[in-house]
């Protein structure tokens, strides 16, 4: 196995770091790695914002649910969908400015995605760890007035970053053959699915048995099994319908739905 | 530099290929890597998909606005948003299906770009040229079709694989410090702009001339420089209203809008 395979395949996302700041020689390699990836008729439609001020970092805190990690790691890098630079170019172009729609919208998120997995892959290989936070799209509405995001930019993934303090071991990964399809897609029958979520719903429930507070949450509900800890306790309908609205609506001010 | 981020700065998209297929162990290896990549709670919420047979491949050609680079290579992988299996899963665990709204999408096609491009880079790790097709979302609402997608999964982001057959030059990219932002989003000054956009508007423009298809056209327009070419020739206002209606209805048909 190569070292590019090896990196890839050592991958375990760190919630506890070290009190290290990442040098900025290695910040800078990881934001130059982001850069070479590949994008939508190399627009570069994307933005990468770095969090290290100690009173942002409190802010964003908050924003992200005030997950602890966010305070232990180094810095944070929020990778942005922004078709904000784009369009100020084009407007001293007289060209015209487009990119206000929700495809433009999907182009740059995919582009920050593409950007943000190519820095974190390049961040691991110099021995740092990072976890990527959902909480990024889920609270973008309000992430993004706190790092001042103009229209047409909107935050979509970003991770903590720092040395790690902990060394967890490989999460359990469904069965390539549930995730992999020739030709066409394949629906599994329901007792292939029992199989694909086996191991799952056993190391998975034991996981989330081992964090205090989602283990409180498990057994003052009457949750049976992991399934349910993910749709009952973990990702309701209620929060992502709210999620979802707020993404519209966020959407609709950063000016991606100007004709929808 | 090591070599993760050598193979990172060695990125150029391919899009002549040998003919010479790729190995099955070589194949196996990229999708192993690919699901290695970080995904919201661990859900895995992305499917791939192998298009190798000639069949297929002519019918998806077509879907790709036909694109010679796909006969050319060896085959494609489309990584698609999938909330089908989950949604399985929890349905037979007696466990609300969720999963069906706007956020969810997201979430699931950031599963699937986070795969891509682990995918990607192990593809280049191993003497593979790629180059992704943003024709994967365009057309999704063809595509998902001819892959027989069921609800809940969405094409978005595909790649051509193959053994390369050119050696292209790096491609510009905007300087590091337009990218990136520190702690709040910086907007330049018109004056900034021009700077950060001069040698992809001569690199750019170059390039657009030496495609035939694209150099007859600019010159049957009256574009007077790239931002135009971009956003009067390439990526039309109508394009992508046209690309945004088709996903939203896509979107819709798929089971993602359940609640919109």
């Amino acid at each position: 196995m190569n070292e590019v395979l090896k990196n890839i395949q050592a991958h375990k996302s760190i919630r506890h770091f070290k009190k290290q700041e990442v040098e900025e020689h290695k910040l800078n390699a990881i934001l130059e790695a982001a850069t070479r990836a590949s994008s939508s008729g190399n627009m570069q439609a994307y933005s990468i914002i770095v969090t290290r001020d100690p009173e942002m970092k409190k802010k964003m805190y908050k924003a992200h649910f005030s997950q602890e990690m966010y305070l232990e790691a180094s810095l944070f890098l929020t990778f942005c969908a922004d078709f904000r630079r784009m369009r100020s170019w084009l407007n001293i172009n007289d060209a015209p400015m487009n990119f206000d729609n929700p495809m433009s919208f999907m182009i740059s998120a995919i582009d920050a995605v593409l950007a943000a997995q190519t820095a974190a892959l390049a961040a691991e290989s110099l021995g740092l760890g990072l976890c990527y936070m959902g909480t990024t799209l889920a609270s973008a509405l309000e992430i993004g007035p706190i790092l001042k995001c103009p229209k047409n930019v909107v935050p979509v993934v970003g991770f903590v970053l720092g040395y790690p303090d902990e060394k967890p071991k490989h999460r359990d990964r469904l069965p390539l053959e549930s995730i992999v399809h020739q030709e066409t897609y394949y629906e599994q029958t329901p007792e292939e699915i029992e199989l694909t979520y086996k191991e799952k719903a056993k190391e998975g429930m034991k996981r989330y048995l081992s964090h205090p507070e989602l283990a409180s949450a498990i057994k003052a509900s009457k949750v049976k099994n992991l399934a349910q800890v993910y749709t009952q306790i973990k990702y309701t309908r209620e929060s992502h319908l709210k999620y979802s609205k707020d993404l519209i609506d966020y959407l609709r001010e950063q000016n991606f739905l100007s004709a929808f």
